[in-house]
């Protein structure tokens, strides 16, 4: 078993939604029972379509979600040379738990 | 009390975030026990930004989230004239709905 097959989380970035539903599918072909889908701030349109393409249509019938968490992080500001601040910026988190049937 | 009052779904589009946020505020100011955020595609990441700024800042205190469901819709694709065609297509759909403490 290599590393990545140990981490059953998949973070939703800004590649096409396909390569996260690859992805998710991979996992669970792997033998995963459950995986994590993360996103934050604009990702999270991407989280849950990725959540919806696995569980009502590639893996209908074997994967369903499990459960659905919002939350917040908060992180310092960078400046427009890309350096941190003290100011304090907030951005929406999103969890999909997806398990087998 | 008006129309308005009476319905407690707030949906989400382009506006500015805070028009949603005061709009969810007023409806439990104005006495509704649950007001459900919907938002479809492009708006679900308004919609988990309108749900923390609620539960972890205005009304903290007030107000949480009840539950938060996803779901897809099918529509007919428009042609490049508006005019819709045979051609189905989905979307991804985000219900949350938030209730007094």
């Amino acid at each position: 078993m290599t590393e990545e097959k140990k981490d059953n989380i998949v973070f939703i970035g800004s590649k096409p939604l396909m390569a996260y539903v690859n992805a998710v599918q991979m996992q669970f072909k792997e033998g995963q029972e459950k995986v994590q889908i993360s996103a934050r701030g604009k990702n999270m349109n991407a989280a849950i379509d990725v959540e919806q393409i696995i569980t009502q249509r590639f893996m209908k019938d074997e994967v369903e979600t499990e459960s659905i968490k919002t939350g917040s992080e908060e992180f310092n500001k960078k400046d427009k040379d890309g350096k941190e601040t003290d100011k304090k910026t907030k951005v929406s988190t999103l969890d999909i738990i997806l398990k087998k049937k």
